[in-house]
Parts: C-alpha cells; structure tokens; sequence
C-alpha cells in the first residue's frame, strides 16, 4: 500500500553501516538490529504503512543519546527518536532509514517538588506511571491523550486530549526542557520560573516539533492538585448538531467543564458493543466537572439546564469513582471500539479543529459527507476544543477504498481550513499531513524551514516528517 | 552615562541615506525625520541611555509596513518596532540607527467574536482601547502590565502584569499572529482554532521575540467574560517573608486568585504619599479575585484564614468598585510613586522571577541586600507567579552610583538564576539583560542565534536586542 506522501527517502548506506559498527562496538546490546525490532519501532497505531529503521538504539543515560546523536551526525544518519509508539500520523517512520532511539529505559522521575507543583522526568515516563508516581503528593498531571503514551512523546507532538479543555496541552504544561541538539551536546530551554520573557521561547519550539530539531531528554512540567470533587455524566442529543450546540453554550457560558466529549450514534453503537454499555445509540456526549462537593455540584446543574435547552435526552449524573471510571474507559477505547467494527479493515484516525462557533456546522457537514459516502466513520470529538476526529475504516488491499479515504481526509480537512481551522488539533503532522501543513501554513511554511535548517542543518533530525526533507 | 551593554553598533550611513530618501518619496509625512521625533522613539520609561533612529515612519497600513521592511532589507538598514514606548530594558533604542516603525496610527480592531471568545486587532490598539470597544461585549482582555501599553509591543516583549497568576501571559493568551517578515511579506502564524499541532509554534516564537524576527501587524487574541463579581482586598504583614508565605500557602491550596500583589515597606510608603493612602507602611499584599458572589466570598474567606495564619493584620476586605480602583489605581502608579520618592534620581526598573517555593528567600535576601548597601529601591511583585520588581533610585551623574546600581542588578540576577529562576519574568531582555540571558540560557543561546540568523539573515529588525548585533 503506499498513501500519498509517505515515499522513501534517500538512503545514506555508508553513513548507516559506519553508524551501526560504531554503536555495535560502543552500546553493546542496547543496540539492536533485528527485524522484529526494526518492524515493532516502525508501528504506531497508524494507517500508514511501515518504513523501518536500521537499528534500535535502547537508551538508558544522556551519555547514550549523545552517542547516538554524535555519531548519527558524524555520518549524515537520521535519528528518530521514539517512545511508546502511539503516535497516528507515521511520526516514528524512517523513510530514510536510520536509527530509532528508544527512549522507554529513561524512565525516572527526577525531581518532584509539591510546593512549586512541578516535576522532572525523564522522556520514557508514561503518563500513567508518572500519575501512579505522583499518588501520594495530591497532584496529578492532567494530560490524557488516551493512550498511555510517554511524556516524552506527548512532549514532541504537543499532545493534549480529553480535559485540555480545562488544563490546556502540552504547551501550557511544559515548564521547560533540556535536549541534546545536533551538535550532541545538552542544552536547556527553560527554567522552573512559571514566566519568562528571556528570549525566544524554545520551550514552545520544542514542544510539538515532532523530534524534528533534537532529542528530548528530560521534561519538567505544571502539576495540579487532584481535585476535591469529581463528577461525570452522560447526555444524548437528536443530532450531532444539537450535541455541538451545547458544548458551544457551555464553553461560552464559561463552565468550567474538566471533559466535554462528543461521541456520534456510530461511535456510541461500537462503544456499547465493545465495552458491554447500554447506552442509547445517539449523539452524547460525556462530561467531567473537577472542584469542590459544591462548584461540581453548581456546573452539572448549569449543564442540565443547557442540555435540555438543547433537546438533550435523560441526563445521567453521577459522583461514582467506578462508574466515572467505566464511563471514561469507554471513551478511551474508542478506538478499538471502532475498529471491532470491522475487524477486517483497517482505521485511519485523522483529526481537525475549528473555532468552536463552527464545531456544529463543521461535525455536520462531515457526518453528511460520511452518509453520503457511505463510509463506516465513527465521529469522536474534544469537542470544548473544536477538536474532532473521524476513524475511516477502510480495505487497505483495496486502491480504490484507499482513494475513497484519502480523498475523504482532503475534504474534511479543507472544510476546517475553510472554517478558520487547523489541520491538526494534536495528532500532528509527522508524513500523513504535509499537504495539509503546506495549504495551512502558505509562506509560514519558509519560516519553519528556516528554523529546520538553523537548528538542524544536517537534517538528521526525523527527516521527513513534517516538513519534506530536503525542501 | 554608559551602561553595561548600551554601546553603538555599526551605522550604514549609505544605506540609511538611501532608505530616508526613498521612504520620503513614498511616505510624504508619514516619514518625520525631526529631532524631537526621533529622541521621543528612543524614548523609554527605562533607565538606559537614548539612541535615536535616523527617521520615523508612522505605519498606517500593512502596505506601509511591507515598504519599510523591502526598504530597509535592501539597504541592510534596521528597522525598530515602536508601539507606546513604555518597555524598561531598551527595547526601542536604535544602537546603529535606521527606521523607528511607529504602529500607533494601526489602530484599529479588526474582527471580534464574541461566540468564540477571540478578536483580532492592529498592533496599535492599546489595552485600554481594546477594553473600552470591548465594554457592551461582556468580554475582557485580562492582561495587564500597568502601562497603557499597546498589544503588539505586548505581543512582542511577552507582557504579562498583575492578573496573569489567574489568566497567563501573553504567550497563552495569543490565539495567532500576521508578521511581515523580512522578505517584506506577511505570514500567518496560525488560525483561529483553539488547540494546533500543525507543525513548529511561530506564534510562540513571535510573542516575546521583541521585535527582532520581523514585524507584528496583527494579534488574535482569547477574550474572557467579565466575572460576576470581582472583589479585592488588602493585608498588611510584619515582614516580606511573611506575605510571601502567604502567597505560596494561597497557590498551594489552589486558590483561584485573580492578582496577589507583594509591596514591600518602601513601596507602601511611595504609595501613601503619592496617591493620598493611609495604609500601613509594612509589607502589605494587594488582593483580587474573580467569580461569581459566592465564590469570591468563599476564596477571600480561605485567604483571610491564611492571612492569620501568616501574621497577616487586619485583612481590609472591599466588594465596592470604587475602592477597588483607587487601590488598583495606587498599585499601578507604583512606579511614578517610587520615583516621586527622590524626584532628583534616575530609577532602574529591573525584574527577575523565581520559582514559587524560592520567592520569600529571594525577596529578603534581596531586601538584606537593599539595606546593607543602602540603596532607595521598593520592592513590588507579581507574587502569585514568583516574579518581583526592584526600583533602584540612583544618580545617573555619578560613576559610582551607576556601578553600584549594575552590581546589584548583577548580584539580584545572580541570586534568582542560583534559585532556578529567570533573569526577568516580563520585562524581556532589549539591551539591558543581554549579559543575564547568555548566563541564563548558557549553550541555548546557540539555537536562538540560528534562529534569528535564519529568520533575520541581515539582521534587520531591531538589531543589538536580546542578542549581540553581528554575534
């Protein structure tokens, strides 16, 4: 199969088997060369198909990063570093082969202080591990993109999820960073003040550059303090419109809703076949409120008065830790949910985001263009965001199903743009969404080439990946 | 008076004869070349001697803008950026002439959406402007750094100001941003959505840039709703140390606080003379918060338990929006109020922000250090986010006074990066920090060096700021 875009890239033969002799010789068994692990570092929960790299580094101390990245440079090598794998647009690919650097076995937390509400990890630290960390603190990091993927690579694709609607992505969490650039030397972008106008802000430069411009090697970021209260319900609409229009009035009404997710009677048929639910097959959404016994209990009110404003049907309450807990496990099995659907396809799960004025008209127009295509398309949605994504199941053995899909993204990413959008609300761009970026970006796109090449002059950095290498 | 740092760079006499001429014919008067011009755009509330650019161009359109920066591009002739000119560490000055753009007549607010809570405005617009057109709206722009500055040169020096431990800085409260870049075209930095991961941050690399990666002519901004009840309050303490335990205690607890305020014995007393105040001349916090009538009770009654706690005295508590101002009005006049304390002294303006659990160290021994040498410098902090302000009253006649002054600015810097902290917080770097940043940032420094080369290969815009001129 080959997707548009995701074309091999040159390969510097000579440079890679001087690389792997090297590292053979200096790491020892942290490198590994066979196809098994090759195949494993090349797989993300992608539609794209695999392009593997020549080795997997396993890097344990920031001596091991600098290794690699010395020598990768030394030899015009691309180095992609990777984390759990979890990325969606080809991000860990290797077009151009090269050395994967596994970032798991960097998996300290390095510091923690409760009084500043901040912490330092290593980047091969999952978010979960860090929240078990953090148990007995009474904070806890509030970014959830689903997968238990690592900080490191939330860090690198600017991830967000259910409740940025409240705590914001990566870039509002991350205090600062240090990273090995390509001179292979540590440097830092940041310190733990919580604001800084010391130069150019190379913490937000860093935070969703794909592994672009260097190698994250530790991150430190903004803690929050485990809510007193948590509450969670689940409201079902007529349509996908009227479910939109409530997320709208809340957002503008300024509760402080901690999750507001739109699921569409598609996603809700395979969320009740996967996970056991019973629950009515319409668009809902799912709703979380953080605060005291008595704020949650004031936003699901408001909530309730909203959604019967909007022909919301039987909204479901509850203050239940467990139930809260199946709820929210539903939700983040979306996606598996969705491809029970047909077992014998495979998804593409692309995602847009819009002013929230549009959401309704956006979600919409997408459902309609679905219908219309007949396609198998489960809709979900951080819909406080303006962020929606669609899982297109497709026959990926088929040419034409694969033009039906791919000119399905092109559509549906059109209208965001059109709509004042971006391309990407936090997916990323890594191969699948160049074209995007280039419609999205126009003449900013020279500016980011600037900074490639400024930061990363040898293009070692994840070649190929949001910006086309050598362009 | 030569300070540290403040030196000429290299002028292009040709190309600034060049550029004066062709801009006459093209811009008429919009062109003054006057000395009184001139030396009012060099012009800061800052203690940095004047350089004056050769000519003022009043910029009235984004055509305007595209023929300075073509202009001056081509005769390698610098252009300066000016909004209102109330930054503090030279942002304005021009060490090697050229062209002071002048944004004031770029005035005017484009767009605004009150569904999505965002609007769009020319740099020129300040915030009280952006304020009142906003007043029928119920939405704010919350940030506030005392001056009436304008939102492009806000923008640019990454402002933040009192309310920012409640809404962020200007890094989090700018959606996207139009830049003429230094091919004399304009770019977007992003859209309007909410959340992106499409490709680098240039909005963020643009906010706090200063002016040096080319020039801002307009900001999208996100808007808040005007709380239900704002109430204030204020809270006298036997030392520094004190009221800054009070602060860390309010930001631990997760108090929602709007502003917390640290003024410190000499500030009171500046403020009790010049703005007509009876308060107490002990460190005193000045207090905010935003919500509806019941939480803002319920946050001001969780702080006066703090408050005692602390040694806090009589905690003055106000819901009148009168009072409210007249004690706003007071804290934002802090600056001319420490001046009137010695009419006859220049006053440095510096600022330095440290991470929460540092900030009562880092302010007494900053007092300690205040006394022993026996300087007249107020203390005033943005408390909530561990940034602090020191106005040092000294003879800008006297060599001595000048470098004593420097010292203690140095050993200020020196005590707040030991903390892991920041060498300023909001006021940015321009000439004056120059010396902190490269302590502060160390190796880093090399990327913003690649960055600004790649963006800014002749180095145009605002030349000798955050960055040595031809380093």
């Amino acid at each position: 199969m080959v997707l548009r875009d995701v074309q091999a890239g040159r390969r510097n033969e000579e440079g890679i088997a001087a690389v792997l002799e090297i590292l053979r010789g200096a790491l020892g068994d942290r490198l590994q060369t066979g196809q098994a692990f090759r195949e494993q570092h090349a797989h993300t929960t992608t539609y794209l198909p695999r392009q593997l790299p020549d080795g997997v580094v396993f890097a344990e101390t920031v001596e091991d990063v600098k290794l690699v990245v010395k020598t990768c440079a030394a030899h015009h090598v691309p180095v992609i570093a990777f984390g759990t794998g979890s990325s969606l647009e080809g991000q860990v690919n290797a077009p151009s082969g090269g050395i994967s650097l596994d970032m798991t076995r960097m998996d300290k937390v390095l510091r923690v202080s409760a009084e500043d509400l901040d912490v330092t990890v290593e980047p091969g630290v999952t978010r979960e591990a860090l929240n078990t960390y953090l148990r007995d603190t009474g904070l806890f990091f509030p970014i959830d993109p689903g997968a238990n993927a690592s900080i490191g690579g939330m860090t690198a694709t600017r991830a967000s999820g259910t409740n940025a609607v409240r705590y914001g992505t990566m870039k509002d969490n991350v205090l600062s960073l240090t990273v090995v650039t390509a001179d292979g030397e540590e440097i830092s972008t940041g310190t733990r003040a919580r604001k800084s106008s010391a130069g150019y802000d190379l913490t937000r430069l860093f935070v969703g550059s794909e592994g672009t411009l260097g190698v994250i090697t530790s991150i430190t970021l903004k803690l929050q303090g485990i809510p007193e209260k948590i509450g969670g319900g689940v409201c079902a609409f007529q349509t996908v419109k009227a479910a939109c229009d409530a997320v709208i009035m809340t957002i503008q009404m300024g509760i402080p809703v901690a999750r507001i997710e739109l699921l569409d009677e598609t996603q809700m048929k395979a969320c009740n076949a996967y996970s056991g639910l019973t629950y009515e097959e319409k668009p809902t959404l799912f709703l979380e409120f953080h605060g005291t016994e008595e704020t949650v209990r004031l936003q699901s009110e408001q909530f309730a008065m909203i959604a019967e404003e909007c022909g919301g049907e039987g909204f479901q309450w509850t203050g239940d830790a467990q139930q809260r807990a199946k709820l929210w496990k539903a939700r983040h099995d979306a996606y598996w949910a969705s491809r029970a659907l047909a077992p014998h396809l495979n998804g593409l799960s692309t995602d847009v985001c819009v002013p929230i004025s549009k959401l309704a008209d956006c979600v919409a127009d997408t459902h309609a263009d679905i219908v219309e295509n007949g396609f198998l398309a489960p809709i979900v949605g951080h819909a406080g965001d303006g962020n929606f994504h669609v899982l297109i199941l497709f026959d990926d053995k088929d040419p034409d199903d694969i033009a039906r899909a791919e000119a399905f993204v092109e559509r549906l990413n059109r209208r965001a743009l059109a709509a004042g959008g971006t391309c990407t609300g936090e997916h990323g761009i890594g191969q699948g969404k160049m074209t995007f970026l280039e419609q999205e970006a126009g003449p900013a796109l020279n500016l980011m080439r600037a900074i490639k090449q400024g930061i990363d002059p040898l293009d070692i950095f994840n070649p190929g990946k949001i910006l086309r290498s050598g362009s």
